[in-house]
């Protein structure tokens, strides 16, 4: 269970670090900005509630070899605008939906009734936040092209998921 | 006006990717982990508030070419650490200083009531800010060492803020 937290904290970390380069690479979408800003500020918010669970449990935080499941998923990513950009921001969507789905499985399983109760209480924001991202890429990009690019990423996701990961459990992994 | 908001907006950005940054570098710090978040995610909010003042003028966010203040400020710092971690974060308590002042100052100078306001009220925190990153050097080395260096950089600051800066008026830069 430590393991779990400490790796669900990194990840809280690492999806903040993401929304707030994006609001970098692209200062000129004005509709991006405010969401993403939003949203760092709560996962940053979630990676603090971590931290206090590790510290009632005397878990110093500490690094973790990061899983392979997020840059794994990323190699399926265009690299040329404006490709960069709808790739980008689904891969956000299903690693956050992961993360999500996960939440949702620690929340019924664990027996310590505190951390399922912690566990209950990120699922609402963390399922906000994948159809977030799905909706800020149809702002910038025509539904079709959204669902038709979410497709092929999920199937690509898919793939990922069942290769082997030395880096053991992972949440929604960075 | 609109370029000082504007310029104000990409610092408090750039003071939140900071804070970040330093959470990153440094997982196994403890002491800094929860400060910096909850830094950043002040800064965040600060972001947000200055993209709402330039929605209110119809300016849109775009990129500014960074001052070469925060730039030239880091060229003292110190490449090895534990050396590194100690100038970093008192440059940061430099900028946050500064910061703090100059927004005093348009808290004054600033006719439009409603903008004076909204500068006085974002005074309080960042004077905290600055105060904050002492404290935090504070705690991992020793407080005469804290303050013979902080006196070092704050000339070297001194000696910056005279020299010429093509990139126009700037809050705190970045």
């Amino acid at each position: 269970m430590d393991e779990i937290l400490l790796d669900h904290a990194h990840c809280e970390k690492k999806a903040a670090s993401t929304a707030l380069s994006l609001i970098f690479r692209y200062p000129d979408l004005d509709a991006l900005l405010r969401p993403l800003s939003e949203l760092a500020r709560e996962e940053l918010r979630h990676f603090e509630m971590c931290l206090d669970r590790l510290k009632e449990r005397g878990v110093p935080f500490r690094r973790l070899r990061p899983s392979r499941y997020a840059s794994r998923l990323r190699d399926a990513c265009r690299e040329q605008e404006p490709e960069r950009l709808l790739d980008t921001l689904l891969c956000c969507s299903l690693i956050e939906a992961r993360s999500c789905e996960r939440m949702k499985l620690l929340a019924e399983v664990i027996e310590d009734e505190d951390l399922a109760a912690f566990y209950r209480g990120l699922l609402a924001s963390e399922a906000r936040h994948h159809t977030m991202y799905v909706r800020l890429a149809r702002q910038y990009y025509e539904e079709d092209e959204v669902a038709a690019r979410l497709r092929i990423l999920a199937e690509h996701e898919a793939k990922v998921l069942l290769e082997p990961d030395e880096g053991g459990v992972s949440l929604h992994s960075g």
